[in-house]
C-alpha cells in the first residue's frame, strides 16, 4: 500500500463521517450535495440513483429527521462502510441495525450499497447487536 | 499507519476470506476452529457466543450447507466487513443480502456483528442490491 492510496482512505473515511454528521446532526444537505457525483449509483431498495434525485429522496425518507448513531466505521481503498444503530422520527428506541457501503472515487461518492435489519428482542440478542 | 499494521490488516482479511471458503465452500469447520477465540463475543441475533457453542451453531444453523458469495470485502485494523449475498438449502435464488462484521486480536477471531435483510423484488432495486 503507497502513502497515496492511505491519504486517500483516510479521506475518504472523512468525507463520509462528515456526510453522516451533515445529514443526521446537523440536518443539512449542503455538504452532501458537494460529495454525491452526479451520476451516482444506487442498490438500496426503494431509494434512486442519480445525485439530485437521492439528495431529494434523502429530504423526504422515512429517515429524515432520525438518528444515527455510528458503531464502526472501516475504509479500505475506494470503500468506506457504517455500522450504524438508525432510529427514525415516531419510531421505537432500538430502531434499525444498518451497514451503508459507500464507493467514492476522486474524493466523490458514486457508489451505494446498504442492508438493514429491525434490532430485535433483547432475548434474543444478549450482547445486544452493537 | 505503520508497516506491521497494513500486515495486520491484510493477515486478517485472509483469515476471513479462507473462514468463508472453510464453511461455504469446503463445508469443513476445522479452519474456523482454528481461528475462532475460545471467548469469543457474539452480537448475532439468535447465535452463541464462546467458539464451542458458535461451532455447533455453524453447523445446524438454516444456512449450514448453503452458499454465500462474497460481493465486497473490507479490511480496517482490526477489523473485516463481509458484504455478501446468502443464500440458504431450499431458499430462494437471491437469498439474503448480509453484513457480517469481525473483530480479531493475534489472528483469532474475537467479536461477531451482523446485519441480515431478504433480497426484495427486483423491481424495488433497478440496479439491483449487490
Amino acid at each position: 500500500m503507497t502513502d497515496s492510496v492511505r491519504d486517500l482512505t483516510s479521506r475518504n473515511k472523512q468525507i463520509i463521517k462528515d456526510s453522516y454528521d451533515s445529514y443526521f446532526t446537523r440536518r443539512d444537505l449542503t455538504f452532501l450535495a458537494g460529495v454525491i457525483a452526479e451520476d451516482f449509483v444506487q442498490h438500496s431498495p426503494d431509494a434512486p440513483s442519480g445525485r439530485t434525485a437521492y439528495l431529494e429522496h434523502l429530504a423526504e425518507a422515512p429517515f429524515a429527521g432520525g438518528t444515527s448513531s455510528i458503531k464502526h466505521l472501516l475504509a479500505d481503498g475506494d470503500y468506506v462502510a457504517v455500522h450504524h444503530q438508525m432510529t427514525l422520527p415516531g419510531g421505537d428506541e432500538e430502531g434499525l441495525a444498518v451497514v451503508d457501503l459507500w464507493r467514492l472515487e476522486n474524493g466523490k461518492i458514486v457508489e451505494h450499497w446498504d442492508v438493514e435489519q429491525p434490532v430485535p428482542d433483547r432475548a434474543r440478542v444478549p450482547n445486544g447487536m452493537f
